[in-house]
This record gives structure tokens, sequence and C-alpha cells, in this order.
């Protein structure tokens, strides 16, 4: 008999769990470090390591662009790659309310297959808990990441002044297209998250001897929260032009409807990189041959004006600083 | 002003959630790479890495012997010792429900601090996620680990006929203090759970050029689900002599009372081994010198009997299988 939903009995650690593991998990994540089922799994390694983990809360599930199986593989390889390592392994573990329908954990485990792909990665070990009704929201996944340093020297502390702020992607789709989601605000235009693995996009840049400052993919708290820690992690000042941010019409227009700033919304594609002057158009030419890249731009540059802040520049000529965000606009985005 | 509940604006990535983060997590985590708040965290590795994942939902939050902080560092790490590895970074992702005390989250902080020392392993990388009350039940912790592999050979389908079946401590601990606690069962004497982190155990062993063929942690399942999983692997039959199997008085009564079996009772501080019957003696004085493993003793051997099954002999001299357990008689066991 094929499992439909997902029982109590299927987190028990034997027959049913068994199966369960079997029937989904192996039979999509199919590798023979996997397949092993020891306690631990066991690979060979050398030199430098890059060591990150994410846990995946986001409601809704499925989303415009992508889904949590999706989002939990981008998300946890794309921290690797901002430390200029190569994603090499991962481990997976899920806790399931009982209820969930197999079908869409199936589907689930299809998507972080295929993102794995994208990676070059493979899931090498996992777990499954099931809690029951009511304890959890169909199913939470963490995925922990081991990668291999190709590229050393970036750092939250590396910015100096007179580097540039280029940003890869145009900003805040990941944060609006849920927010219209889960609000159910229908557009006319398409709006989908920005969900993409990131180490297709620096591969390149990191093989070609450029100098990467500082790196990070603008996820909870939006490039607002990245370029304040930054600002005081290295105490220099970030200057960004605000009519050079690239900014879609459907972002802004779900910005403006519901008073948010698209500075502050969640990316989970698009990352933020400080780097000497110099180098920035060698950077740009790479990042715009590539599709998840095309609208990489200058933002703004690193001064010492007001040290530990970061300050917009608005088409009028004024100028306001740009606040660590706070409080919460919008809980389970990632 | 002290935090005193988790609100949602603790997972927002930006202010708050750094709030939280420097005061709860790195206060008691503290170390140097942990603290640098990468993406990822980077460490100098060689030879062969041992990689596990565990993720935590046990109820009650604090039992008699542990908590679910204490049982999340014992988890990982024992998972990296049952292949031979000494335990060395830990990542620790938290899944917070909206309210949940503060102080609760420091004293299991504090807890997993405390564990870590045990296990001369640090936690390097981290994360974490607030969902809405009635979304999660407390909190869920996943830790994954990386440990050195120093002992190599370890493997499920490595039994060979001849060897002897050595389990640690008495069993079923874990399972019965649990389940009497939910039920709110008030025995006179103690039971605690056998949580425990089992390289203090392992090392000596490891260390002592014994030959160990099959290691496992009789966790979810308990030695049932082991026994079964090596029975399958290594194509051999395992023959248990029920009266050598240590079982507590206490274990026992709360068995009898409700009905279980010992054997499939959930452990988390104690090992089966399978070995040559020339090395068991070695390791029987190794392990009785540690606190830890006093009880432990030779329960039973591996033939060819019943390919692929667990046989327990009765002190009636009967025999009958040993069934790897279905359904679920207590979720949230870890």
């Amino acid at each position: 008999m094929k499992l439909e939903k997902i029982s109590l009995a299927c987190g028990n650690g034997a027959s049913e769990n068994n199966a369960l593991i079997e029937g989904v998990f192996y039979k999509h994540f199919k590798n023979e470090i996997l397949e092993q089922s020891n306690d631990a799994s066991i690979f060979q390694a050398q030199g430098k390591l890059a060591f990150s983990t994410d846990s995946f809360t986001i409601s809704p599930l499925f989303f415009k662009g992508g889904d949590i199986g999706k989002l939990s593989i981008c998300g946890t390889c794309n921290d690797l790659v901002m430390m200029g390592a190569r994603p090499k392994y991962l481990s997976a573990s899920f806790i399931i309310e009982e209820g969930f329908e197999v079908s869409k954990l199936e589907s689930i485990a299809h998507s972080m297959a295929k993102e794995c792909e994208q990676n070059g990665v493979r899931i090498i070990t996992g777990d499954t808990k099931v809690v029951a009704r009511g304890q959890a929201d169909g199913v939470y996944i963490n995925t922990a990441g081991i990668g291999e340093v190709i590229y050393e020297g970036i750092l939250a502390s590396n910015l100096k002044s007179g580097d540039v702020i280029i940003v890869s992607n145009s900003i805040g789709k990941h944060g609006a297209s849920i927010f219209a989601q889960r609000e159910g605000i229908e557009l006319v235009s398409n709006l989908n998250s920005d969900c993409a693995s990131l180490w297709q996009v620096l591969e390149s840049v990191f093989a070609s001897d450029v100098k990467i400052n500082a790196l990070r993919d603008a996820t909870r708290g939006g490039i607002s929260a990245v370029l304040n820690e930054w600002a005081k992690a290295s105490k220099v000042c970030i200057e960004i032009v605000e009519e050079w941010v690239p900014i879609s019409s459907e972002v802004q227009g779900i910005c403006e409807f519901l008073g948010l700033e698209a500075y502050a919304l969640a990316n989970e594609g698009t990352f933020v990189m400080a780097t000497p002057e110099s180098e920035a158009q060698k950077i740009l030419n790479l990042l715009h041959a590539n599709p998840l890249s095309t609208e990489a731009k200058i933002i703004g540059k690193v001064s010492k004006e007001y040290e530990g802040k970061v300050v917009l520049h608005s088409s009028y000529g004024t100028k306001r600083f740009l606040d660590m965000p706070s409080g919460e606009i919008l809980p389970r985005i990632c």
C-alpha cells in the first residue's frame, strides 16, 4: 500500500520511518554515501572548509519561483558561496507535521534534488522527525552544508573607503512576492521570488582573480541589514544612490501599496558585494553574462563620511540614514 | 530592557534577531569562529571527516537526566562517535515558538555549552527562526556535526559469525523515563534518562587498538532496531540471551505496567557493539572503568542460524524472533 499521509509512526526510527526514508528521500537524493545509512557519513577532506546551517519555516511551502525544498538548498549553499566556498556536501533534516501529504513531500524532495544538481552538491546525511498535528505547520527543513574554500579574504569587516557596492539583481523580489501571495494580492504582471543558487553566478567571478572585499546574500532584513552590518563591522560609511538601486516596478508597486521599503525586503538569490572601484567593471561584465545577474549594478560607494552608518542619497539631492530594520513585517519569509 | 519572551521580531534577521543571538547564543557558545558572524564559518581540515545531523523535538523539553539542549549535543556527537570520529565542530539551529520564555532558552543554551565541553566540540555556526504561536511546541533544535575519523572499519554490514554483541549500559532508560514523566507516573525510586555523551566512553576503546566490527547508539527503536538493521545489512543471525540483557528494575516495572518491551525503548547514552569474541574482555575492561558504562555486558552472539533475523533466547529455553519495531508507541522521544 502506498503511503499517502505522514503518520506519527513515520518518525519512530524503525519500520515506517525506514519506509519513508527509502521511499521518498533516498529515491530523490540517490547517492552511494547516503545509501550506506550510517549514523554519520564519511568523506575525504583537505584544506579550508566552510560550514553553515539554516532552518527553513517558510509559508506558503510552495510559492511563485520556488518551494521550501528549492529554498532549503539555495539558502545553505548560498551561505557557503558567500564565504568563497564551492558547496560539496549537505545534511537535510525534516520536521514533519502528522497528516502531511506524502505527494507534497515528494515534490519538495524533487525540488531539493534538482537544486543540488545546480550546485554540484550531494545530500549525504539526514534525519526525519514527525510531530503531532498542530505542533508544526506542514514541514520545516534544516540543511547544513560543507564547502571547499576556493576564494579567500571575504569578510564583513573588510570594506575600505573607495570600494564600490554592487548588487547582483533587482531587490526585494522574494519578500514582495511572498507578501503578495500571503495577502492574496493578485497582480497582472508576474512577480516571482528570486530564489536561486548563486554558485552558478559566482564561480566565474572567483576564478577570475578579482579582489572581493565583502560578499553577502541579502536574505532576511534585505540589503538594509547587510549594509548596516558591514558599515558597523568595517567602521565605514556606505553611501547608496537611491536611483541607482534596481527595483522592479512590481516590487515598487507592492511596496507603495503596503507602505514597505524594498531595501528591507528579503532576497533569496541576490547578493551585495564590496570591491575596489578598479575591479568593478570586470566583475559587472562577468555578472551580466549570467541570466541570474543581468541587472547587476553599482549602487553606491564606501566613504568615511559617517562611521558605521548607511546613507541614502535621493534623486532630489537630499540624504537620510538607512537604518537596520527592526520589528517583523513578515514572519516565516524563509 | 531585558527580553523575557521570544517575539516574532526575534526571527527577523535584523535588530531583534541579532540581540537574541548575541544575548543568548553567543554568550553561552562563546568562541572566536562563531563570533565572526559570517554566513559560513571556516576551519582547516585534513583526512577523513564524519558528518551527521539530527533534529530534536523531544517533549517535555526538560526531563529527568537532561533537557533538549543536552540531548541535541549528545545526539549528534554520539552519531559521529559511532563512526569512529572525534567530534570537532557543530552547527546549531533553533525553531522557536513565539512567546517562549527566554529564561528557558538560556537554560537550554547553558546545557548545550556544558555538553559541548564534554565532547571537546565547538558550535561554530547557527540559525534562529521564530514561528507564530501554535506552529511549533516551545523549541525545536537541529544540530549538525563534523568529526575527525580516528578509527576506521565500523560498518553495519560488517558483522561476522562468531562476533559477540556488547551493550554498554542497562537498556531503555531514556524511553521509560520520558514515558513515565509524560504519563505522570511517579515512581519511588529514581528513573533518569541515560542521556550522555559517548565520546568520553569510547575514546579509550578507539585508542586501544581493538577490533570493532559494528557500533551504534540504540536511540529511537531501541536495541531492537539496531540489531535488526545489522542482521539485515550483514546477512547474519543475531542471537540474544534475554537474561544477559541488563534492564533496571525501574525500567522493567514501567514496561510491565504499560505492556512495553525494553528492547524497543529509546536510549540516548547507550550503544551496542559487535566485536570478535577474542577482543571482548579487553573492551569490557575499558568500559567498566568508565562510570557511563559500568553495566556493559555481552548479551549475545552472531551466528548463521536465521539469516537477517534477531533471535531471543528466553530463560525457559524457548526462542522467538525479535522483530523490527513498528507503529509508534511514544512520539517526540528525541
